[in-house]
């Protein structure tokens, strides 16, 4: 049994995850980032005990702890680098839940997790090369090959949502111009069809509305499926998998995703062979499962 | 001590080739690729099982062969699954040379055992995470991890050259448009100085009349060096290494390159950490020592 912790911006999910992958207890928090790092960092060494404590009551013994955090994760160190949403700069989070809980903690990067419960246990099952791009309120992928994802040399690989596809595109939370989350996460699509129409709407509203044939929001989603395939055929340029598991918020959109986007990414590529699309498998379980699985992966192999 | 060879479109770099990387025997050869892929294949296995004779014959024992083809390469069976230069389609090239030579055969891609050699003897050396980046007559790379390149599910990983950076740009090779090498390689720079002069010149005369101050010539080189650093820009965000080692004819700028695609790439990075621009250290050797790397990798550890 392992203690895992899946932090967002605005939630954490919590399990108790046996070898398996199977949950046997599930918890959710808000997170309350308004309150400050530090206050979060107190908040996720509770729960983590809480957890293990409540495994202990049920009989049952906590091996390990995963944790999973958003931003720049080094899991190398276990430390939280910088987490915009969080307030996290150089968090030793690795460190600090292990001391608390007295067991082998891992550290990951909430995306890199994801992608490697869903490349493991979800929709890149039994698939060797796997993208796993989450498009949410930003856009992050992660590489995973034979069920582990790359990490880079600072932590900071597969940041495909800060790829520049539109130089002359809209200004990037990251201060670039143009881009892909910029111009296709579910914010950016909400956000640029409140600009053209004057309408505030969510991206799932714009969708809807595409599909019922209202021109704007046509325009807008035409758009959006454009520079996700130019991000998605640069993806496959460099990473070249087999397949790519779309997950976030936008993929609730099914097929009013899966399909147009397949055309278009076909139409960009030339030689390179063409991934299959297809939607995540796991929700918003992903994150806290992965982080099951890095707990998982510290134990020795029984 | 191991064979090994290096195919390229040209010429043929071979070598003897001892455990700590030392070449014992060098030779080259013409490919004369005219003559059909049928005619290379016997080539390469005539020239490969030469080099086993004469290591022999110079009391050396052979112990393996490393072959390096450019193209489409699937490490994993072997074959050499698409070549223009060479015009290989699905050459089963591992098994066809260790069958002649009965030794244990590596094939491997010539970018891609290029940066194995850079990143385990050469610019990358001591380096965890390197991006070897060949800008000659096309444009590739190789993502070396631990030593290790990355090849995709389909052999196809790192194509850094095809990426789109001008979506209006010229025609590429590969039948798209605005690829970074359709923009940026040696042999682009000096087809858009002859388009925009009349006159022809190689990519270095165009560099050294850019130094000169010459105003078209300086022209084609800054648009050289914005497309590159798009380019870069990108691989960092997706593969967020230590050090980009640049090699290739482009390479030969020294400085005339680093200096100011180091500044664009740096004005083009937020949050990302710059990775160290470095030249080559292997020059050409650099696929030849690669393939030798690749054989010496098929042997038992001592």
């Amino acid at each position: 049994m392992v203690v895992a912790l899946d932090v967002g911006g605005t939630g954490m999910k919590c399990a108790l995850v046996r070898p398996d992958g199977t949950s046997v207890h599930t918890e959710r928090h808000h997170t309350r980032a308004e309150r400050g790092p530090a206050a979060v960092v107190a908040s996720i060494l509770d729960i983590a005990e809480g957890l293990a404590d409540k495994a202990r009551a049920d009989g049952l013994t906590p091996l390990a702890v995963g944790v999973a955090v958003p931003g720049v994760v080094d899991e190398s160190t276990g430390t939280a680098a910088w987490s915009a949403n969080l307030g996290f700069r150089d968090v030793p989070l690795r460190e600090l839940v292990g001391t608390r809980l007295g067991l082998p903690t891992a550290l990951g990067h909430d995306v890199r997790v994801g992608g490697i419960a869903e490349a493991r246990l979800g929709a890149g099952r039994d698939t060797r090369h796997v993208l796993f791009v989450a498009i949410g309120t930003g856009i992050a992928a992660a590489h995973v090959v034979a069920g582990a994802a790359a990490a880079g040399a600072h932590g900071a690989a597969g940041e495909l949502g800060h790829i520049v596809v539109r130089p002359d595109g809209p200004r990037c939370g990251c201060g670039g111009h143009g881009c892909l989350e910029a111009v296709a996460s579910a914010a950016s699509v909400g956000r640029r069809y409140t600009t053209l129409t004057g309408t505030p709407a969510t991206a799932a509203e714009v969708v809807s509305r595409a599909a019922d044939g209202e021109e704007a929001a046509g325009q807008v989603w035409r758009e959006t499926i454009d520079a996700l395939a130019d991000g998605l055929a640069i993806a496959q340029a460099l990473y070249d998998t087999e397949v790519v598991v779309l997950g976030g918020g936008l993929a609730e959109a099914g097929t009013g995703l899966l399909d147009p986007l397949g055309v278009a990414l076909r139409r960009r590529l030339t030689f390179q062979t063409e991934p299959r699309l297809v939607r995540a498998a796991l929700g918003d379980e992903a994150g806290c499962l992965g982080a099951a699985l890095l707990a998982l992966d510290r134990l020795p192999v029984p």
